[in-house]
């Protein structure tokens, strides 16, 4: 039997060019000669480039399986690899056997047989979008991007610690949070006052989907020293923006004896590790979102990688903006959280590269986040991109009980009592940041839509597949 | 400033002898001798074993930081690396300085004060337990462990795939699911029959958490060939036993142009390449869990390690419990559900290894098993492992539209329109597996049970911190 390899492995291999491989996938296209001759594009998956088979009508199945083929229909296909004379790949097979592994009974109904589909379209079709070039590309880049996050996270000593997704507590404002349940909604129990009794649910109190894991890490950190979380997070936001999921990825780490100043050079070696990871390894579907997606997009993550992050603290980031001649929305003064537009002024136009923002209003910003000696801001930092805004927000955290304790409401204390007992127990400075993995993809690909770069995107009013 | 670094770089460069060097940790265990010396064991969780430090009387703050210092007290300490005349430890720090970052206000009732906790006493303290020996070790293996799944699937031109969480399908089983919801439960929207009205909610109709990523994988499966989620999964189910958590997490790769064969093959590397790993990487830890909790353990992962996994169908299994002298709870006839006391027989005394038991009666399996051509078997395999039984779970898939259509409700085959649909265009041969992370935990540390090896347990009544 021939060697059946990933396409990626026939293209990357040219000394196979004269020996039988086998080839397995998906027909992206056919064409067939007046010549009696079909060429056949088939994807697998492994690589952005689909190969060309070349088919003959000498082929016993010719007439009867090989011409009636259609987009998306499986096939296998065995032949000498040989260097190819046409334009647009470098070798292709020169079929000895097609053999039809599934067929698509109608072709004029295969949801994606067309060659372009708007975003929007494909969203309604996520079991098939994979199948086209752009969420292939999207899907091979998400993953290298993830595996070098875990990479340099293993690489400087950090342990990912799965935070939990279900959580009794609700520090970070109820109103965002879906509630998770096992009780029976059409008949549910009830205390004398008519309120329904949450001790009798599943976990004998109320539970919520986590907003984030970074209370939970901190407890890991304040033992293994560094560590992140890797994985989805929610938002019950009724939000319809191209930057907002109802569930998404976020990558948290959080290290020990470290100030916002550590906090700041992670969060730079980390985005420069994945964007140095993903245009390495992930050459033909960057050039791919270049030449469709978004033109820029390259040179973009070119000049991350050579250039050290500015910094600026909010307060010199303020006069900045109010020293602009730029007309905002929105008007400047120290206070404000900054919208987008003022983020995106400062990492496009003045500053022309990621800026890190540090040392916030204490009034804007969470009450674990460790105020400054001023008594007025806080140690937090927002790392703002040029096209994308605020794509990494972090902070170091409040390591003195007394301090954390004038934040927090009597209701707060209690529930973290434990969180608490990180300050009472062994307390040592700490910073950590959270960084939305799909605006990073959506940074990476130039990809205007966050639903875009996700599986099976979760937002209002959808929840399919 | 000394050159300050993580524990483990300390202990395994002997060539820092003679330098001066900087740990900061968490104090494990102070010993104060009366010739006025203090020995510090020092961890920061980059290794299993604490440094020591030797801190004499003549510093400065000795007698007023020093001496008062407890378990669990943050400290840095600087000083000469020497080798150690001590046994225990290969070398020390000579402290010229030792700086008190966190104390502990009340060392008595520092909760994990005591040498040895029971385990149940620990999961009441989950935001402290990472600092113990056992939790410690704990999490360096889950993070090794995670790592090789990432590195094995990587190197076999794998994606990892982040299925969604929350889902509208029900179709394994509304019982064990959780409701995820953003109403109001005490004001619920009713229908006018008073039932409630769920297109109110936030997706628009009902929404669950995940019990299995495999059904959205085949679809990305069917495109990209090779994947695999690997991320949380609930069950509402109210077990109370040493395997079960309504949150875990879960490994699933699915295969496209593959068969049984090949999913049991991947399984097989994926067991032996995370054992070799962990083997490889968490000698100190693993000789602990050796050493404490079951001395079997590494000699069972080797055993793992130097043989093939056996196979057998189910019909074979059940022949040979029958032939067996073994005085089962439950009897035996071909067409159960094998218990775990049949399972672990065949593992432990029959064959002595992992056993992979294939060819299950469709009658206790799922409906997107592949039906065999006996008309009553699917193509379902599960890999049995000495000392835990049942660790995999997998099947090759229905891949005929006819005969899966023949194995669902009409409501179902609605509802799965876009499963369906993977069988109309392009379907091919394919098949996954799911692997519990924590049952492969507690199988690697020969742990108990399984809330001992994710940090934050989820179980009936318990969804704290």
């Amino acid at each position: 039997m021939a060697h059946w390899l990933p396409i990626k492995s026939i293209l990357a291999q040219p000394e196979l060019i004269g020996t039988t491989v086998t080839a397995k996938g998906w027909l992206r296209s056919k064409r067939d000669s007046k010549a009696g001759i079909s060429f056949l594009a088939i994807h697998d998956g492994s690589h952005f480039d689909a190969l060309q088979s070349v088919v003959a009508n000498t082929l016993t199945n010719y007439d009867t399986e090989v011409l009636p083929l259609s987009t998306g229909c499986a096939v296998a296909v065995t032949g000498e690899l040989v260097a190819s004379q046409g334009k647009g790949q470098t070798v292709e097979i020169q079929a000895s056997q097609v053999e039809v592994i599934g067929g698509v009974d109608d072709p004029e109904a295969y949801p994606i047989a067309k060659k372009r589909h708007s975003f929007e379209y494909l969203r309604t079709q996520a079991h098939l979008r994979p199948r086209t070039n752009t969420f292939g590309a999207i899907t091979r880049i998400r993953h290298v991007a993830a595996q070098a996050i875990h990479e340099l996270f293993s690489r400087e000593g950090f342990y990912w610690v799965n935070t939990p997704i279900i959580t009794a507590s609700d520090c970070e404002g109820a109103g965002e949070l879906f509630r998770v349940s096992h009780l029976d909604w059409n008949n549910l129990p009830r205390k004398p006052d008519g309120s329904v009794d949450q001790s009798q649910d599943f976990f004998g109190d109320e539970a919520f989907l986590t907003v984030s894991g970074q209370l939970a890490l901190e407890s890991h950190c304040l033992a293994m020293s560094k560590v992140y979380s890797f994985g989805p997070t929610f938002r019950a936001e009724n939000s319809h923006t191209s930057r907002h999921l109802a569930e998404f990825w976020m990558v948290e780490p959080e290290i020990a004896f470290a100030d916002l100043n550590d906090n700041a050079e992670l969060a730079e070696r980390l985005l420069k590790h994945v964007i140095a990871r993903v245009l390495d390894r992930c050459e033909v579907d960057m050039a791919f979102f270049e030449q469709r997606i978004d033109d820029t997009v390259i040179s973009r993550l070119r000049n991350i990688l050579d250039n050290a992050f500015e910094r600026m603290t909010y307060t010199e980031a303020i006069a900045i903006l109010e020293r602009s001649k730029e007309q905002f929305e929105f008007p400047v003064r120290w206070g404000i959280d900054m919208a987008s537009e003022h983020e995106r002024y400062l990492a496009e136009k003045h500053v022309g590269r990621p800026v890190v923002v540090t040392d916030y209003p204490s009034d804007i910003k969470a009450f674990y986040m460790r105020l400054n000696d001023d008594g007025k801001t806080v140690a937090a930092m927002d790392v703002l991109a040029p096209g994308v805004g605020e794509i990494i927000g972090g902070s170091q955290r409040e390591d003195r009980l007394d301090v954390l304790d004038s934040r927090m409401e009597p209701q707060l204390r209690e529930d973290l009592w434990w969180y608490r007992d990180l300050r009472r127990y062994g307390s040592v400075p700490h910073a950590g940041f959270g960084l939305g993995f799909e605006r990073l993809l959506a940074y990476l690909t130039g990809m205007d839509n966050v639903r875009d770069v996700i599986p099976f995107p979760r937002t209002p009013g959808h929840a399919d597949f």
